[in-house]
């Protein structure tokens, strides 16, 4: 049996300003719980039904993970789901990356950019396509919605345990990834990681499927009603948009949902490296 | 000011037993009821600000639609949205279409079937994908999420008044639809609609990217968690897999959400026919 203060102190990480105030989030469910155990993600505990405990033992022992038998009225009080899991972890938000764009990055890799992303199924589902797609980086505005936000980490159905997401100034980010300048404005010394062309998301611009597009680079995709803000627009290379089919008679839909567009530009941009 | 019945009615047309009772939906926001007041739909009542309704006389008056005048706490009890928009319109369900099938498939058509979809925000994104994509007809299965349900509606951001969805037997659909069987089950007669190729969203099959795809078909998106029925799998005539990129050490995501699917399905379908 928890302790009522256990049991609050749970609850409230579904507000940022908890999870904010103790480094830590939730997770539910057995597919995220293990991918998080597996991860390099540091997990403070597992909040389990005895069923679940005696089936899981070897690995959250091996991990020496702090197991709590729970039961379904307490999970119920703790739980962001409807339908509670039999199984909730919490987990150790990760401290700031010293160089969150140094090293990782070769010639086949692609970064995605997120500006302003507000929708958590938005930007759990596109932490989702990187995984996908083997993307491992994701950079959000420092406007976006919290990465460890319940709705976003529930609808990353695991992918957060793999792809890394880092919230900065894109702005700078992507003067540093295209390499023109360094984060200080000043220019990119050599042996600095740079030359990402910078890729975006635009209703109008280069039709996608007809374009010759590099195996590397960074793709940019704006705000769910505003698009790319005006302050990035300058730093994008080459403007990329998604063309639509439809008769002009009965009208057409005026746009995709940003996750869709994340989507057919992974998917396009992978395409490509294939059939090179 | 609204009588308090009014308020009631509309209130319970977000649960589908009301809706079904009086074949009405409730859609908000401007875009959505502007593209539903221009549709072939037929719009019961539309309740809004005075604001709104004065920027809107000429097209809802042209239509012959009643407007009633509706303060922000009323608007407040009928929404299903926690910021309303000046503007909900009462939209009557369409009655069953005789002949779904019939008509209006062309060479180049694309039909969407959905098997199951049971997530609101799925099926109104998978419309709005549609219609981008100049996808006329959406079939859904009897045990997909209601289309009326306001969470689909919303998500469709419009595309609901443009893209036919018709619910009926997938498997009767699909056999018509590909030309081995009338509904019935007895052969197809001459000039009956058929001969559309049946592909299938699998996690294994050909690889998407590189198969020869036809620029017509029938393209059928499964549940959620699990995927097509084993029933209609025999009605299928070409298995299609997205590829994944990644590297085996750090583990990948299992698949991609079904919304995001069709979306890079319907846009290699497309782009095919462009290269075509």
């Amino acid at each position: 049996m928890l302790s009522k203060s256990q049991i609050k102190h749970i609850a409230a990480l579904k507000l940022k300003k908890f999870r904010e105030e103790h480094s830590q989030f939730i997770a539910e469910g057995h597919k995220l719980v293990m991918d998080l155990v597996n991860s390099e993600f540091s997990v403070a505990g597992i909040f389990a039904s005895s069923g679940w405990i005696l089936s899981n033992l070897l690995q959250t022992g091996e991990r020496k993970i702090p197991v709590f038998e729970t039961l379904p009225q307490e999970m119920k009080r703790m739980s962001g789901l409807s339908t509670p899991s039999p199984v909730l972890a919490v987990v150790n938000i990760p401290g700031p990356n010293p160089s969150p764009l140094g090293g990782e990055l070769g010639r086949d890799s692609l970064v995605l950019a997120l500006d302003d992303i507000r929708d958590p199924g938005n930007l759990g589902t596109i932490i989702r396509i990187a995984d996908w797609f083997g993307i491992g980086l994701v950079l959000c505005s420092e406007s976006c919605v919290d990465t460890y936000n319940p709705k976003v980490v529930q609808a990353t159905m695991g992918s957060i345990a793999r792809v890394k997401v880092v919230r900065c100034n894109l702005a700078e980010a992507l003067s540093t990834l295209s390499g023109s300048t360094t984060p200080s404005g000043s220019p990119t010394p050599s042996g600095c990681i740079g030359g990402f062309p910078v890729y975006g998301a635009f209703l109008e611009g280069d039709p996608l499927f007809s374009q010759t597009l590099s195996h590397h680079g960074v793709i940019v995709i704006g705000n769910e009603s505003h698009g790319i803000s005006p302050e990035l627009v300058p730093l994008i290379t080459r403007k990329l948009f998604i063309p639509s089919f439809g008769t002009a008679a009965s009208g057409k839909a005026e746009s995709l949902n940003a996750s869709i567009a994340t989507a057919i530009l992974c998917a396009e941009f992978r395409r490509k490296t294939i059939a090179d």
